[in-house]
């Protein structure tokens, strides 16, 4: 019998504020951060890799969230280990779900410890996650994607039919995209932080690399948000894609307001214009900034809530993001309810490990469920792929499939010696480490891992 | 010069599963718990104490959370510590705010947090905290207000208006209260695991002793719910008020016929029928079943989701949480909202300490916000309040006021030698606590305390 031996637990920082990557009007001083998993098992070499993301600090709190789910998984067959009976598992625990209920650290945790889960299974099949999902059966996926909550919009029937629908031509979609790749678009020119010259030179970078779209951030200064546009727009051209991002600083009075002073730049949409819990807020902005498009996503707790922007009629674009939700069984639910209502599904990715995982997600979504590209471009950022054992590639704007076994997850060892938090290279004895523990009052690790179980 | 000197967190749990008190449809064995902290003063004898609640498992993943906090807080100068501005520095931690943003445990720490900073706020005025807010200006208590995200429902104008309109007289209800106290109402007999002679018991205590109104736990086997409900009414009369509680676990559509199949009992309110993220689904189930009442809150996990409730007309009675929501500065821009809306605040309580504070909550509430006692009643259990330094008493169904500065949050130190996890003798080397021990990985402390810091 094969069974899960044991777990480690990191806390995994990278400090990125040095130079102002992924700078927005919110998150001025992002250290991108994973609280990162892996459970090992009794077969040699096969291990499953898991995350959420983070920007910094709090970071070990979901260090320490993703610890409390563990130890009930030490010891399990590997062969009876069905994801989706797992997920149920963690959902019915009443004392962790007092902590969200699903939404939160909590939610996060369970997200990080499913990635996980799926990762091994993936790799024990010998497939990409992408693929191992796509040969499931209808109702194999309906069994997996978490449907509670959603059967005034969705009914199992409902979400049978849609994956029903698209099966037959699974396999034409499939050498479709391993021609084309799935279509991206990049932020890495959009960073507030960033000057004009480094804005014009890494944004004429990527249209040179083939994207077509290109986003900015939004919502500080709107003289200096109208400056960095032109510049943008310039480069773009006036019929290339360009879409701005306020990273929810604004009321929904205020977001109105602002959307119509940039629409002269005739914006593909508009990215978090407000409180990411806003549905009615993001309803109201989207009927009075029309014909440019709302999106939002990325911290779109649960799938109750995209529920809910679906029935609103309150987005264009649905930006769900891997770690976000509590991993493949809610994100099929909601490509589900997207699928039923018509909305394409844009994944928010960045940070560190985003990219790898929602690549899975779009080819995925597109295989079996949407079986449409319209308005699907999911986001990458050219950051942090190095530290990846099968970094996502895109080329031509778009991701290439991946075809390693896994979700492509997986952390490298020396990345882990190197940026484990406070233990790793990069921070023990460092002017940067010393300024982050002033701020937390750490507890004894063996250096390097939060936590370590059955090991 | 008065500082904060250090601080102390707990993780607090009573072993209530033993004998299903507490039990509802969802959460089947509730291990009362509060995640706790002491901030220790350079005056003598003065300490600020905040809390959040929990359940059992993943209480020290609150304390984790609140340790994150506190460091920034050792050294401050009480004469300058202004709860509203540290509240805005705590929204602004970019780093921090991810894990929500303002919602799961990060924001249950900032509660706890705060419930501790205005406990030492009123303990250091010699105020009893209803009487601290109630003696604040308009204009005071509309900045320490988190009016942030409520502009389209709820201006800073409109906030001062109704203050303004209620303060020429406070002191009129002031002395109103001091007579009746505030009404309340208990859940004691209502949980499911309780059979049905200890529910007709309790049921008849209750009445006798001056209650009007009683509270069913429901969403298990129909027809139990139904032989419950029977008594119950039996007991209260018809006349009386009689609640019912489903705690989550219907689908929209399912709540709806459920509902309609024990309407013939006349319940004043059903609480939390189904997700308490769904606000359109609260509004769908509420259009459906009146005249009977919707209510819910005490998962509502931001003033957000509260806006958008009201907004959506979706529900009949608001049952904020003292711990759920980052303490008074919340509560207070919740209570306008409602008051705005015409919607009666009924906080929810029970737990562990939940109604030492929401007493000085709604008392707050009639003398300076609403005005009124239409359709207010307050939650009460008579539950665990002998572990309070200055527990909160009820008589003739009522809240008598509180006296003692503060927000009556502290705990007493036996209580903390007793049943602090896992060191405290209720748990050490005992069978219960060895269970509970199994599901957590834990971490070394000095045995009673999660964290201490600058002590």
């Amino acid at each position: 019998m094969s069974t899960i031996t044991g777990y480690e637990v990191f806390d995994v920082r990278f400090p990125t504020s040095r130079s102002a990557d992924g700078s927005d009007a919110m998150n001025k001083d992002a250290d991108y951060s994973a609280a990162y998993l892996v459970l090992h098992t009794s077969e040699p070499e096969l291990t499953g890799c898991g995350f959420t993301f983070t920007i910094g600090r709090g970071n070990e709190i979901c260090a320490q969230a993703i610890e409390a789910w563990l130890p009930r998984l030490v010891g399990r067959d590997l062969d009876t280990l069905d994801p989706a009976a797992l997920h149920r598992e963690f959902k019915t625990d009443s004392q962790l779900r007092w902590l969200g209920p699903e939404k939160g650290v909590i939610h996060l945790a369970v997200g990080a410890v499913m990635n996980a889960v799926w990762d091994l299974a993936a790799k024990r099949a010998g497939l990409p996650l992408w693929r191992l999902l796509a040969e499931m059966t209808p109702e194999q996926l309906v069994d997996a994607a978490d449907l509670s909550y959603l059967s005034d919009a969705l009914t199992r029937d409902e979400a049978l039919e849609i994956l029903r629908r698209a099966e037959p031509t699974r396999a034409d979609r499939i050498a479709e995209l391993s021609k084309t790749g799935y279509p991206c678009y990049t932020t890495s020119a959009g960073w507030l932080g960033y000057s004009d010259d480094k804005l014009r030179m890494l944004a004429e970078e990527a249209v040179a690399e083939g994207y077509k779209h290109l986003k900015m951030k939004v919502g500080g200064d709107l003289a200096e948000d109208r400056r960095r546009l032109t510049i943008a727009r310039e480069v773009i051209g006036p019929e290339g894609n360009l879409m701005i991002d306020a990273n929810q600083v604004w009321d929904v009075n205020e977001a109105i307001e602002n959307v119509r002073a940039l629409a002269d730049f005739n914006p593909l949409w508009i990215e978090e214009p407000t409180s990411p819990d806003d549905v009615l807020g993001h309803a109201a902005i989207r009927k009075e900034v029309a014909p440019i498009g709302v999106a939002t996503g990325e911290h779109g707790m649960n799938r109750v809530l995209f529920k809910q922007f679906l029935q609103a009629e309150a987005i264009d674009f649905l930006q769900l993001d891997a770690c976000r939700l509590a991993s493949v069984n809610e994100v099929i639910a909601v490509q589900l309810l997207a699928a039923k209502f018509g909305v394409p599904v844009c994944p928010h990715a960045g940070g560190v490990g985003l990219c790898e995982l929602v690549q899975h997600l779009s080819i995925f979504d597109y295989v079996a469920v949407s079986a449409d590209l319209t308005g699907r471009v999911t986001e990458f950022v050219d950051h942090l792929h190095e530290h990846f054992v099968d970094p996502c590639q895109v080329s031509d704007g778009a991701y290439v499939l991946p075809s390693q076994p896994g979700y492509s997850s997986e952390l490298r060892r020396t990345t882990l010696e190197q940026y484990a938090f406070p233990g790793g290279t990069e921070w023990a004895d460092t002017d940067h480490g010393r300024t982050a523990l002033e701020t937390l009052d750490t507890r004894p690790t063996d250096g390097l891992r939060w936590a370590v179980g059955g090991l």
